[in-house]
């Protein structure tokens, strides 16, 4: 039986780890649920799952719901809360799927416990992956990729010589404007990029789909995960989100990974690695889609994501300020108060104005995580 | 170094076994090769590789030849001059790369010699599955196989949870008459079934492929070679032929490798697994590729693979009884004795006439391939 802690357990991620240990219940035991300020579900969570400890974000919160918990349940708050949940719940494996910087000093203390990591909070590897890396390897702690491309590469890099890997390549569906010009991206709505044509996600995650600074973040996550170098990390957009990935080895085979956009399916095998388990997914039909379809990626398009790769290769501190002004220029635009477009003007700009500081330690990228999103509110839309 | 002996040198597959051989001579010590009647090849490959067995067809080609070879090259004939390779040359590895049931004969010879084997000749499996499995696995002998196809699903396999399998989904061409209705294929001729929208192979595959015979035996090497049931073994057209093959998981996930159509892919693999090496074939170029269509096999419209599934389903000496009956009506097409559509039909009477022996031992299994042999050369066109 696996003790789990899931810190983000009240967002999607988290509903769908619950979902998926909800139908193993005998090898899975909740020992902590971290939350923020969605306390009407964490409270449904804890009803059903009983951990001995739950989070919220506030002091006002905790009491607030302290009275509601079930007999056994300690109330946490705030940062301590969630680390004490990752560190000391007694869990040996803690999904971070928690949104934003918070993941990062969480998803730390869980490999200082020793804890096994299911990874789906990306500004961990963006911001922090020296510290996390390392870390993990010093502490001999298995970091699991959540999400459904880096799952797809971990399973194409199952069994294999990783000496003999050339390429990852991972995949993209092109987002909500995959089919407009430059041209006509100048005057696009909020309600149009909210429209992604293969799923329905958060409103940040959307908008990063479709500026494809999403996939710079993931590349920059995988580089981190797997150990490989940028220039040996390519993305290809492919509209039917049906290969979630691949790899291609040095004796020219390529393995894919394929299957309906379910993410239960890699949650699950996060959790059951090496196992697979049956999941409630439902099987892909490749007769039905009929065609997978594969396009070069334009850069010029998405300048976005050239700008992940550029600040994955200036390294230090400056994935963490490509993420940071991202967070802020699209917050931005999701208000109205700048065009579509601007947004990878300011994390253009934003950059452009950073001086990257090799190998900083966390109190080092927190300070240019804050920086980089004071610069990115300060500048004209 | 690998002590390797190839059975079939001078064929298609022993002569790119040999190309791949020779890119990394450190790697490989030749100890014997073993051929036919195409003695002048032969004596080029002893000369470059110098093994100290080979072997011919023939007494008299063997004594026709033996001034020629290198110093300290040993020239064997026959069965038996093949099974002394296999058997007694100090072979670690043995590819075993006949056309026909020789293939068979030599290939548990190699095995009881406790040597790995690259399997390239189909008639080993499909014909004495249950023997080869049972006997590999008494002597603890990998079985590596070489046809692109299963090496395919072999490397989805890798490091994988098996008892997961879900199933195994071949991939086919749809062969030269894809394209055509059945009513189209009454009056095809030789040269029309002979022109392979893919690739260039010999005759007889050529044909196999344009009735889909060939994927038929290959349903039934996936059988044996990963002990998979008939019902969890299924076929996909896709008419480019870079999906290799796949397979599905409980978990919904369905790993795939791709490749251009290089069998010095597969056949290295065999040789180099678990490592993987460079190659000299031509990395994939998915984006010039641009789509993989998957369309859904009709068995109506290739009655051979549906009977390639009863007769594997009937087991016993049923696969050898279809084996042998479609080579003998595709050698009497390529001799213009009967029309292309009486291949399927002189193969579904020969079955129908024969009464399967359950666990056939080799005598039984080699009577049976020689009844359907002569049934097929009675039957009117």
């Amino acid at each position: 039986m696996k003790k789990i802690a899931i810190l983000g357990s009240t967002g999607s991620i988290g509903t769908q780890t619950l979902d998926v240990v909800s139908r193993e219940p005998e090898a899975y035991e909740v020992v902590g649920l971290g939350a923020g300020t969605n306390v009407e579900l964490l409270l449904e969570q804890a009803a059903k799952f009983r951990p001995p400890y739950v989070s919220v974000a506030t002091r006002e919160l905790a009491d607030s719901i302290r009275h509601r918990v079930p007999e056994g349940t300690r109330v946490l708050h705030g940062e301590e809360g969630l680390n004490e949940i990752a560190a000391n719940a007694g869990a040996d494996y803690v999904v971070c799927a928690l949104v934003g910087s918070l993941g990062l000093i969480s998803t730390l203390a869980a490999i200082d416990a020793g804890a096994a990591i299911g990874l789906a909070n990306k500004e961990t590897l963006v911001t922090g992956g020296h510290i996390v890396m390392s870390r993990a390897a010093e502490k001999g702690v298995k970091i699991l990729p959540v999400d459904s491309e880096h799952s797809a590469l971990f399973q194409c890099l199952n069994g294999e010589d990783r000496k003999a890997l050339k390429r990852l390549i991972l995949t993209a569906s092109g987002g909500s404007f995959r089919d407009k010009t430059r041209d006509q991206l100048k005057d696009v709505t909020v309600e149009d990029a909210l429209k992604h044509p293969n799923w329905s996600m958060g409103a940040k995650v959307t908008i990063d789909s479709a500026t494809m600074a999403n996939k710079g973040l993931e590349v920059i996550e995988a580089h981190w995960l797997f150990g490989v170098p940028y220039d040996r990390i390519d993305v290809m957009i492919h509209p039917e989100s049906i290969v979630h990935s691949m790899v291609e080895f040095e004796d020219t085979s390529v393995m894919a990974q394929l299957g309906n956009p379910d993410m239960r399916v890699p949650i699950q095998y996060a959790l059951t690695y090496p196992e697979r388990r049956p999941s409630p997914a439902s099987p892909l039909d490749l007769l039905a889609a009929g065609a997978l379809h594969f396009r070069p990626m334009d850069f010029g398009r998405y300048p976005c994501l050239r700008l992940a790769y550029e600040a994955g290769r200036a390294g230090g501190t400056a994935p963490a300020v490509f993420n940071a002004a991202n967070e802020t220029a699209v917050a931005r635009f999701l208000r109205k108060e700048i065009p579509f477009l601007a947004i990878e003007d300011i994390v253009e700009t934003v950059l452009s104005r950073h001086a990257a500081a090799p190998s900083p330690d966390l109190e080092a990228i927190l300070d240019a995580d804050r920086w980089a999103r004071l610069e990115a509110d300060s500048i004209g839309g």
